[in-house]
């Protein structure tokens, strides 16, 4: 049997009540910089979203289809993965965002309770749609100012983006944090392509602010992207511009051109010193352990990458004496077939520390196990999540 | 700073070392009998080996290549495993049983610590070779009373396999139960065939005996194999020879003859009874939850079979309500893409339990994703563990 609650319980009632919607109206998205060294642009600092809070500077692996390949998010959790980022476009072919959206989420579809970041699936557009060379980007592709028109590479089916429609896809799929439809400028490119093809952006990075600031989800948050190509007024230009926008943060795209390595640095180097300060900097689709290094002392919070889990699943490690100089070796190769030595000594991993040797790792890579890939690729997570934590630690 | 043992502590010591030597010395296979059902000949038992104790009835996961496809050692405890079977021929051919020997053996190499029984390779020089039908048994393979050469399927080089050459390959993989060579049957074949085949695997079975008894390495125990097609005079006659030969256990090949369910419950209507009460009876290649309810009733202790892996990296799951009655759903039905339900509620296992839907599994395997593909196998892993656990409750 109840009693009628104390009029003093039922104003603590209404009172808690009222701040939790006071709470939940609050715009969920943070960045609050914890530190910043002395002798570069390195900084600490803590991204707050409604999935948690992330210790920056972080790498997020890919979830490509909805899953980081082979790693299940109670793995990611383990190795201390706070954010992951999902591939806008290949949710929205299969299974599609409608069908994302009835689970509830791209959370609850697959099953990770903490941040996630969805691209805005332009640049799979155009790498799909185009590969590198721009005399071929007509092919599958048409590029308009409001959009770009492109087919499925798995049924011919014809798509539009936009940068309405890629907002309402990622706004379905329920990101934390979301990015800006973008004009990915094929490498190389003469400066006047990469001129007309960082305009275009502009105006796509104009216009999503515009529906953005319309009918944003106060939980969510939406980051613009600076292009330019390897041209030092484009980019500085181009940082400007999406600088000046009340974007939540501002990525840096079109760096990862090749092997050329020194025109990466050199963009970085251009680019980093002119981004705002009190805004998370995320360097796109860079992740090989020496970029991430020096990308982290020019500012740089955020990163994404393949890298570690496609290398993982063809066999080929990370390993370091010192976390400042890395090798790649190929497990593959034979010469590691009769190694009873971990990949790496002292390494925390699942692979190293639970005691599997280069020699069956090698064995199980040959015969195309998905044990061997699995391992390799919690290893390659494991190194950049070391990397990370010793990153944020020196500064 | 030491003092000298008094005398009473040294010839504790030496006490202490005589029996540890004495323990050491003595055979490490064992198999006790535990309860045995009154209405049939079902038993539960317990098998002992230098590698830990085994419940039986005990179903065996395939290690092919020297693992279970895409789970680890670890997970496999998890689902409560103890013991797995491997793959001679796999790992005779690559990486070569001299490496797995370099690394002090399979448990070492493949970083299990329980108990490994590994097959004698015949099957697949059999299967590979000459795939079911007995004309083209010669194409790969020739078979003579010495032993079976076949050409391996990797790069066609030529091998021979002969009743002491298969336990050699075994003693090398430190296998803790191994298996003689036998001549399996094709299927189907005339009585004449099968008979041939049938006195061929006796004389195999009692030249292995001999090799054995004559070098055994005392830790590892040695399983023979009864033949017989789908003939009951074979079968009783040739359950008869393999019975009083001095085997450690007794297996029961060729019984999964494709699709004809009839045929194999014959044979273990008939064989069943035949077998020595007192060793361990393993029925081969045999996996339908089904078969296992059945077979255990015919008194039958031990299985293998590839079924619950290969079914779950395809995306086909069993579900059942009482373990009695199994059904299989194929997850890849796009029927299934909204289904926010697990692959069977109240499953304890890591895809049921940690609360993945039939929908994101579904799209998963639809994407070929591993996750999906480990997901699915470690729920079919886990089904027959509980069946088995459930096998045994009920004696």
């Amino acid at each position: 049997m109840g009693t009628a609650p104390a009029p003093c319980l039922q104003g603590a009632g209404i009172f808690i009540s009222c701040y939790i919607w006071y709470v939940k109206q609050e715009k969920m998205f943070k960045f609050q910089i914890i530190k910043s060294d002395r002798e570069s642009l390195a900084r600490t600092g803590e991204i707050t979203t409604s999935h948690g809070k992330i210790q920056t500077p972080v790498f997020m692996p890919c979830a490509t289809v909805g899953a980081v390949r082979g790693i299940s998010p109670q793995e990611l959790k383990e190795l201390g993965f706070e954010l992951i980022l999902a591939n806008t476009f290949h949710l929205y072919l299969r299974p599609g965002e409608e069908t994302v959206k009835k689970f509830g989420g791209l959370h609850q579809f697959m099953n990770w309770d903490k941040t996630i970041l969805t691209d805005s699936g332009g640049y799979q557009v155009f790498s799909l749609g185009a590969g590198n060379r721009s005399k071929e980007r007509t092919r599958l592709v048409k590029i308009e100012d409001q959009g770009v028109i492109f087919r499925s590479h798995l049924d011919g089916s014809r798509h539009q983006f936009s940068p309405a429609k890629v907002l309402e896809i990622q706004k379905s799929l329920g990101a934390d944090i979301l990015m800006v439809l973008d004009d990915c400028t094929p490498y190389p490119v003469s400066h006047q392509e990469a001129e007309e093809s960082m305009a275009r952006t502009h105006l796509w990075a104009q216009k999503s602010i515009e529906i953005w600031q319309k009918n944003k989800n106060s939980g969510q948050a939406l980051f613009g992207i600076v292009q330019g190509s390897v041209y030092r007024d484009l980019r500085l230009k181009s940082a400007e511009f999406i600088s000046n926008l009340p974007f939540d943060g501002v990525a840096v795209g079109g760096v990862s051109v090749g092997e050329e390595k020194s025109k990466m640095y050199e963009v970085i180097k251009w680019v980093g010193p002119r981004l705002p300060k009190d805004k998370p900097h995320y360097l796109m689709g860079v992740g090989e352990p020496q970029d991430l290094i020096f990308a982290a002392k020019y500012g740089f919070d955020m990163f994404d990458c393949v890298l570690p889990t496609r290398l993982g699943r063809h066999g080929t490690v990370w390993v370091t004496q010192n976390f400042k100089k890395f090798t790649k070796i190929n497990l593959r190769k034979t010469s590691f077939a009769s190694s009873k030595e971990p990949i790496m000594k002292g390494c925390p991993c699942p692979a190293c520390h639970k005691g599997y040797s280069r020699g069956y790792l090698s064995h199980l890579i040959r015969e195309k196990e998905m044990l061997g890939m699995r391992l390799a690729t919690l290893h390659n997570l494991s190194i950049i999540q070391q990397l990370l934590k010793k990153i944020r630690e020196k500064v």
